[in-house]
């Protein structure tokens, strides 16, 4: 993981050095080089390794992968007119809407003509780049939706985050020359991976400790965001005929006893729902990845990966 | 011509039939389905057809092409707050401003999928969209810039609009197996008559009759927008003495005497000039058709097209 982290970082700093320094360019360099997890990226390299391939050899593609990952931060910031991202101001708070929308659309053609060197990739690429974009509607869509079900939110987040993940590793499969069927069951592995990844992230906006994430606590309860804990602690509620969350929901958000919310979700069996969602993905996860058809010691850096995402505290 | 219009339209109410009629698809079939003259599909076909192809198996990226145009008017209906797009409420006036920017994304993956057959229209595709960006960002930064230079203008109407024509031409070039030379002949008849299609706008923007071209006579003027006209005519202007252009540009826009405008842009022989190197173009546009080594009659739809261009009262 730390060799990849390195090849990646590298192969973004000579990126940014060698965009020219102004009009599209900067936005794009800005946001490429504020520090991050580089989990996609690293997906692709992983995913070239598993099949016997050189990291180096998939490397546009790693960079192809973050870029568009980076393309989708800077226009959802912008629908969400959120203010920082990683900590810094967004792109759009930093220039202007317009740099963003502009900018981020450059970024997704930069994107393309890395992701462009084979045409399985290619294929992949686009029709996950629509799911991508698919979910981030269906996000925006909820929003302003009375009644979401744990099953239409699930179906977002595949489509939001998980199949980025999917595509990321499956395309290191195809750069290393896996088979059909092995890619597919690598992809699998990535896409449950990310799904609990996701529902881990929700768990850990309201249950983390804020030392450690460096978020406030409970942001998500506080905005009212239909995630997997507010979703399927309303249905619970509901049920049990508990008034809480109702009555936290009511108030403007700067009012709300974000513990209170909190130690219901905790008391109707929430929080033990989705921790049991996250294995269940995890289990999902590891099936796919035993069904693979290559030695075991190849695939050791994707388990580590995946625990070191689910048991992660920030 | 005709025939031509009509593959398009076929094939573009075809995609627009076939799309899902909620989430990302309905601004895409909406803004797809208004009305519009479909030059640049047109042109790929011709492209094709100039090298001996069949129209028919360059539809594919005739559609690739008016869908990555249409996601470009999309965003930079946004970028430019406009309210009406051929007449028709713009997309994130009848939707919203996210739902313009992400159904815009999705739409440029669209494109990008049928784009995507030949490895050499992809290169080139990508390029060419690079070079669009690139056109808007300028145009964008001039708004806000005292001086623009003649030359600096003209380089942002290549990039903007010229580019994607002569992207359009040598994709069909490239479907109908067309040499690398013939390619980038045709190319360069395609920019020469995009450079003179802007200028002949900007022209009629000006002296247009109002009750051909649809639109309100001088609202470029009316607006300050620095085309060729205002900034040849603030440099003639400064040569002359002329303080009229001066004058006017410090009143509010909707205090402006867009006749008087008009008037000293003629006088200063601004309107002449623009004329001028309309010609220049359409003379080098022609010189690179007649260069390109294929029997003559094939080259007629295109001498007609150009003429129909730039001879246009709308």
């Amino acid at each position: 993981m730390t060799d990849h982290r390195q090849l990646i970082e590298a192969r973004i700093a000579e990126w940014c050095a060698a965009l020219p320094n102004d009009g599209l360019f900067p936005p794009m360099a800005y946001l490429m080089r504020l520090p991050a997890k580089r989990v996609r990226p690293a997906l692709v390299l992983m995913g070239c390794e598993l099949f016997g391939g050189k990291a180096a050899d998939a490397l546009d593609e790693a960079l192809g992968i973050e870029l568009f990952h980076n393309f989708t931060l800077m226009h959802d910031d912008i629908m969400d007119a959120a203010p920082l991202r990683r900590g810094q101001p967004t792109v759009h708070a930093k220039w202007n809407v317009n740099a963003g929308i502009l900018s981020g659309d450059a970024m997704l053609v930069k994107a393309y003509q890395l992701m462009a060197k084979r045409s399985e990739v290619l294929d992949l690429f686009s029709r996950y780049a629509l799911g991508v974009c698919e979910g981030q509607q269906r996000d925006m869509e909820f929003e302003t939706r009375l009644n979401v079900s744990v099953a239409e939110y699930l179906e977002m987040i595949r489509l939001k985050t998980a199949v980025l993940l999917s595509c990321a590793l499956q395309t290191g499969a195809i750069v290393a020359g896996a088979s059909v069927g092995d890619r597919q069951l690598v992809g699998e592995f990535g896409e449950h991976l990310g799904l609990a990844f996701q529902l881990r992230d929700d768990l850990l906006d309201a249950f983390g400790d804020p030392a450690v994430t460096g978020k406030q606590q409970g942001g998500d309860l506080r905005a009212g965001k239909k995630t997997f804990l507010l979703i399927r602690g309303a249905e619970c509620a509901a049920q049990k005929r508990s008034t809480v969350l109702d009555e936290e929901l009511t108030k403007p958000s700067a009012q709300r006893d974000v513990s209170r919310m909190r130690d219901v979700i905790e008391q109707l069996g929430v929080r033990s729902e989705a921790e049991a969602e996250v294995l269940k993905n995890d289990r999902a996860a590891q099936e796919a990845l035993a069904a693979i058809n290559v030695p075991e010691y190849l695939k050791a850096p994707l388990r580590a990966l995946a625990a070191m995402l689910l048991d992660r505290a920030n």
